[in-house]
């Protein structure tokens, strides 16, 4: 093969044809060297592909042709509910095959989704040692540091010399998740310092692992959430974190591919959380069945629909006043919605504010400040456009516009001082601030909006 | 120093209270020594702190008792803002040696941020091939590939051993930015072949550079916006991507450890659009003035609230039907909001999956479909429930709870497929879907839910 640039987009789409194409005429083979031009990663998302337009045997058999190495990559980069369905079809020995081949974090997460007997089953054929490691990773917390790392790692004696240290790399290099950081342990394996292969390479052939190691590092321990992690790795940009037990002594080590990963899951929940989904359990959303799609949305949307039944009370009890003034009912649907929005902003700025760090819950002072000049510009700007449209376009009363004027500034403040402040307040309870965005500030403004504007009415109108 | 674990948070907290304690007495040695505690990630942050807290020109004599080499890391670490900052008050070599410093790709970061005259003054002092090399760095287009790259790379031949390649590597390795992942080009620059550190490190001494290097290989172009290349990273888990110019010729590198950053602005960007703010600037929450989140959220707000001007319409067109069952205008908020909030899900993991690339505009049968079944549950359960609560606790007439039911199970739908199609239909023609959610999706589904209702109202009650 000679310099084959990989235009990725568009051979990906005419091969993606061409495979579904060959598999209908049931040419496996052909199909299976359409799919080898193609690295794992891509493979891995044609197959994807099969599973959805065609069928899961399809997929298998497609599968079983690939070379056994190959094959293996592949399934590591196929998604877990895939992984399943594949080693529910598959043999024991080849189910054998692929655990033992995978990279040791890839094999744990395809354990934790496989039912206890089957996980017995293959863990009675590894080595006891093998199996009690298997073990003390299969119990750490979902989400955890200790569910992220690999316990294969390069450790070096620290009287080494960057000659020795190589020549060790080369050796073991091979069963490791990373050779470009390798650890340095003292008799307890607590760590005691890390080196980088770069040092290593650059350095003369003699010096000591003990003058290129870094003795300051950042670390996790086993039981830290990965979103912490996530953070830690995006501060310092390291290629690899060590973990600790609570003893101090090194376990293992998470790498920055990994928390690709973790990101994109922790930007999905915030967001889905920010748009009243609650709990799509990490699937895409074509992934999700119908009933999985109406349990995340349906609780939000019958809890915020109760928080309606309060705001139809509060129009209630101003029934008489409205009929009297009906006019007033027009705007209603402004100033409830322009409520939500200005809430919707300030929270929305907020929690991402929160999530990257930059806003400590000790700066709501600052925050809530910052909004009441922010509301107060946008509130009074929005107000008098209202004005002139109420009286020269609407041909209203002026107490009418000013009834609604006023009202808009003050919903506007209240709206935007709620929305920065309710999700400051959520995080110090330990709420997910996520959940004090769009939707929860739209039916908490919509109620303080009605209440506003009615005793506006009351003030300018005498209702 | 031995075996300091560096417990971060904890120790951060505290030392950040002792320096700007020493600042406040003007130790500024004492508090040099407590910076260096802390690696060049933190003594950023702590600068920042001191800058907010404090001032500039304290920062700034507290930056300037740092070790040269300590300082320019730590500068690459500071928000672009306050390296403007800083160097509007250094001295012109101060300029220059941290220049000369920095990495390239920080480098160029800092000069598309300084006035012209400045920079023309920064590169007069330049070799001519290094002023030609940042020029042309300095004319990417922001947000693309070009201007996160780096020039500086290992370039192996192909006909070398592993053992050559590593020793050019210990030659050649301090001057680039990784030496983890390695590019063997032909006499064209063109590249032929992509090798691992890893590779070399692990070969034997003798094996050729060609029998080691990857020949397909994922590649970006210097046009390439920042969110597609980080699109390739989080689905390959490449530590390094290689860019070339419209020649095909390599003009440099992109690392992992920028994309992560790209990855946070890039979702700061999609959340804050999602909740109605447009165009922070990339600045942080409390960086951002009065009147830049004034520009950030009032003209969205001012569009919505136009949109209201339709939506009052509306109501006023059924002024007189509404004074006839004024009751009707106590289920108004809650039909309204549990459009908006239905749209607002269906819209959000829209958004989310196509952003994550799950969703292909070809899904937008499956996603209409898969919408309406959801919508169809949710909308019969929450119909089912309104029924009880208006007849038997509100005690109003079955035509009443039969106008809001049915309006209610409609609303959902249409909003539900509104909310899953428009964020599609904008990608369909080049606007971000982003836009389409949460502020937006209320203000539409809003004056959908208000038509719904009144001709729901017209069937079954006659008005």
């Amino acid at each position: 093969m000679e310099n084959a640039y990989l235009d990725i987009e568009k051979n990906f789409e005419e091969s993606e044809e061409k495979i579904l194409e060959l598999l209908r005429e049931k040419k496996y083979f052909q199909c299976r060297d359409e799919l080898l031009k193609f690295n794992a990663v891509d493979i891995a998302e044609l197959l994807e592909t099969v599973m959805e337009e065609e069928d899961m045997s399809k997929a298998v058999m497609l599968f079983r042709t690939l070379p056994k190495d190959i094959s293996v990559d592949v399934f590591s980069h196929l998604d877990v509910d895939d992984q399943v369905e594949i080693i529910n079809i598959i043999t024991d020995p080849e189910i054998q095959y692929i655990i033992d081949e995978l990279d040791f974090d890839d094999m744990i997460d395809v354990l934790e989704e496989l039912p206890a007997n089957l996980v017995d089953k293959i863990l009675d054929k590894a080595p006891k040692s093998e199996r009690k490691l298997i073990n003390s990773f299969l119990n750490y917390k979902e989400d955890s540091a200790g569910s992220l790392m690999t316990p294969y790692y390069i450790n070096l004696q620290k009287n080494w010399t960057a000659a020795e240290a190589l020549a060790h790399i080369k050796e073991v290099g091979l069963e490791s998740e990373t050779i470009y950081t390798c650890y340095v342990l003292d008799s307890g394996r607590k760590l005691i310092g890390i080196v980088s292969l770069r040092a290593l390479v650059i350095a003369d052939d003699n010096t000591k692992v003990s003058d290129l190691m870094r003795e300051e590092f950042v670390l996790a321990h086993v039981d830290d959430d990965q979103e912490e992690l996530s953070e830690l790795f995006k501060k310092y940009g390291y290629l690899a974190i060590p973990v600790v037990d609570k003893e101090g002594r090194l376990v293992g080590i998470v790498t920055v591919d990994d928390i690709l990963d973790v990101i994109e899951e922790e930007t999905t929940e915030d967001m889905e959380r920010m748009g009243g989904v609650i709990d799509s359990e990490n699937k895409d959303y074509l992934d999700l069945s119908v009933m999985g799609h109406v349990k995340a949305r349906f609780p939000w949307l019958l809890l915020l629909m109760c928080s309606y039944f309060i705001t139809g009370g509060i129009i209630a009890s101003f029934e008489e006043a409205l009929s009297a003034v009906i006019v007033l009912v027009t705007y209603m649907p402004m100033l409830m919605g322009t409520g939500g929005n200005s809430g919707t902003q300030a929270s929305t700025l907020v929690i991402r504010g929160m999530a990257t760090g930059e806003l400590e819950l000790s700066d709501c002072l600052k925050v809530a400040w910052k909004e009441i000049r922010v509301a107060l510009l946008i509130g009074v700007a929005l107000s008098a456009i209202n004005y002139l449209r109420i009286v020269y376009l609407d041909g209203e009363a002026p107490l009418i516009a000013l009834t609604v004027c006023c009202s808009m500034i003050l919903i506007v403040i209240v709206a935007k001082l709620i929305g920065s402040l309710l999700p400051m307040l959520a995080k110090r309870i330990g709420i997910d601030p996520a959940l004090m965005s769009g939707p929860m500030m739209a039916s908490i403004t919509d109620m303080i909006s009605l209440c506003t504007y009615f005793a506006m009415a009351g003030v300018f109108l005498n209702i």
